[in-house]
């Protein structure tokens, strides 16, 4: 049994409904949030040695797998706050990190899965997508960016190529972040009332804010079409911020307790090296 | 006159000797291994504060500088925990770090700087590069990987290359990490003497170790040839860790500071914002 059992109740299965999930909420946790700071500062630990481990790996060649973090949410959500203070805490040279924003013309160009595919991590590192090849079954959906028939096959497509993904050795970890419209009024009004924040703000989230539950039934057709054995979605209720960090740090830790990553053995004789260093 | 003066001692200048450099030494800070670790911190608190005002230029299109840390050292010097404690301590969002290993055979089928301009960080970023086009003229040098007339060739091309990317707003912080042979031995054992960190080693490490007076006086004509006004060279002595990651922390800050970025100021009427937002 795994310690982190505690984050299954996340997991998007059969019948689950968006609807039903309280953003307030913080499911299969049962501390408060100074427990939650604890064990976030605790987790940390657990992650660097299992981070370190992995790519160690991947230095010595031996490494096979590799972690993925998707991150989707309506803006203001947290997707920072995770890369920060989740993801922030390991050593940066095991990380790689792709934003997401909307294609360039040369990415239009390509199937929408071109430039996603380029930046999976190697084997031995933890890649983070905030925003994903989700955007194109989200906002494409909603706004219509592409015809009916195409987002459609984009579902399959999607399913496809994290199987794909995966069956190279990717533990392919998808969170979406749920806020409630409430707490995004009061984070988009903190960023208006802030100079420093100010270049956060877009006017054009309170464009999406206005089809809310366009958006909400997007991500309930995400889930039912996307959450595969392989690859599940988790709904990680984020308006306590401190909960959705220490829930995303937790799916990480089973992902990596899952590789199970060893210190490589020497492919050299330590005996014989110990000897020729001292003797340099 | 800028706080970080005391770095200005690390400067490659005119008559620069490296066999003059002790690497135990602590040029120029007064402190001792307990001020050092606390003026990291309180460094730590000023650098985020600077990267996220040059981020947020990034995200609203604004930024126009860049931050370009070059790694350099022999072996264990500790590059690796410069860019975990020193670039891991602010958000990855705004960092592009570039480990650069031997080229790949298509590398090797380009000019040498071909791999290292795709890796330029964009405005707004810090950029990190854990080695770079001076392994062209170190191990390049000290193996003959090239013709002689070939090395000769690229420090020129260098300085060139380094205008180029100055030109376009990028501040290039040049470090070499210098240890002595006798640290580098302690160094190396430890790794040997640890199962957990064997992945850390390789035989080829003493290899060149045997050969580090020449690779002393590659990076003396280093110094000579691109030591320029607008990318000079910094020699950290860095047999002490807390004092080089504290003396790069330090080079970082000048940087930013000089760029001086500014939040942006919003390209929205705000007030407006808020009546849309608080309609929503």
């Amino acid at each position: 049994m795994n310690a982190h059992q505690w984050t299954e109740t996340l997991r998007v299965g059969d019948g689950f409904r968006l609807d039903d999930v309280d953003a307030e909420s913080t499911p299969g946790y049962h501390g408060h949030k100074a427990d939650g700071a604890r064990d976030l500062a605790e987790g940390l630990v657990a992650l660097n040695d299992l981070q370190e481990r992995l790519f160690a790996e991947s230095r010595t060649g031996t490494a096979t797998d590799a972690v993925l973090l998707v991150l989707q949410a309506m803006d203001s959500a947290g997707k920072g706050g995770i890369v920060r203070h989740v993801v922030g805490g390991v050593d940066p040279q095991g990380v790689s990190l792709a934003a997401f924003k909307a294609p360039t013309d040369e990415e239009r160009a390509h199937d929408f899965l071109w430039r996603i595919e380029k930046r999976l991590p190697e084997p031995g590192f933890i890649g983070v997508f905030d925003r994903s090849h989700y955007e194109d079954v989200l906002i494409g959906r909603v706004r219509a960016l592409a015809p009916p028939e195409e987002i459609e096959r984009r579902y399959d497509a999607i399913n496809a190529f994290e199987a794909d993904a995966a069956a190279s050795g990717i533990r392919i970890v998808k969170v979406m972040l749920h806020i409630s419209p409430e707490e995004q009024k009061s984070r988009l009004m903190e960023r208006l009332e802030r100079p420093d924040k100010h270049w956060k703000y877009n006017p054009g989230d309170v464009d999406e804010r206005l089809v809310w539950p366009e958006y909400m039934r997007a991500y309930q057709t995400v889930f039912e079409r996307t959450s595969t054995e392989i690859a599940p979605w988790h709904v990680v209720p984020a308006n306590r911020k401190w909960y959705a960090r220490l829930a995303v740090q937790e799916l990480l830790l089973a992902a990596l307790e899952d590789i199970d990553p060893q210190w490589p053995v020497a492919d050299f004789d330590v005996e014989v090296e110990k000897k020729r260093l001292a003797a340099s």
